[in-house]
């Protein structure tokens, strides 16, 4: 398979490059990483979800970031919004096999922080009785 | 190996719990995922660095911010900060054991999107051509 390579920032034979500040990848790696883009594409893994049971699972978000963190999740090709020909109108969100692929290595990271945070909890206590009085 | 349990927030019998809005492991994430703390966790797995290193290869992060970046990732020991003992002083940024695993999942995610970032184009350009009229 060939290379594909950032024509939009990266120049024409550089692949894309989150550590390069144009490139798109980064602004997509935002939307999967960000504070509630994370949260939702993880729910998601659960199955198809309506837009309350996702703001319900998805613990303190506002509509309205939800609204905006689906949009660009949207956009990026990594979820579906699917409207129901029903009377009223049900629309659900899913991933998409693209969304898939990314919810399961966030997931990776998420489950790996949650078993480790006992260490995490360790390492601030230490961090706080050291340095809290700088 | 027992499961670690997120007494702050989860309740006692509960395991840790991002989706929770109040578990300790969601502001971790958070640190991890965060715009400037994914590519400053990314760029440490290459090997230790030393602040200014650091600035350069996080395209675009100002001084402050990446001060507050490795401060946070410094208190959840995911990033060990060591003085050398020379006259200037330097001072090496390296990931923790935790640190690397850490970065490993993250890499895992960031490389699937820079290897996909051809399909999200693509989607982006659908969405906008069938829906940015709206």
């Amino acid at each position: 398979m060939e290379t594909p390579v950032c024509t939009d920032a990266c120049g024409p034979e550089q692949p894309f490059d989150v550590f390069a500040r144009t490139c798109p990848s980064r602004e997509t790696l935002e939307h999967v990483t960000g504070r509630w883009g994370s949260l939702t594409v993880g729910a998601l893994r659960e199955g198809p979800c309506r837009f309350n049971e996702l703001r319900r699972r998805v613990e303190g978000v506002s509509e309205k970031m939800l609204s905006q963190t689906l949009h660009a999740l949207e956009r990026d090709g990594i979820v579906n919004r699917e409207a129901q020909p029903t009377n009223p109108p049900r629309v659900d969100y899913e991933l998409t096999p693209l969304g898939i692929e990314v919810a399961d290595r966030l997931l990776a990271l998420i489950h790996y922080l949650e078993g480790n945070m006992s260490a995490v909890l360790t390492a601030r206590e230490t961090y706080d009785g050291t340095r809290g009085g700088r």
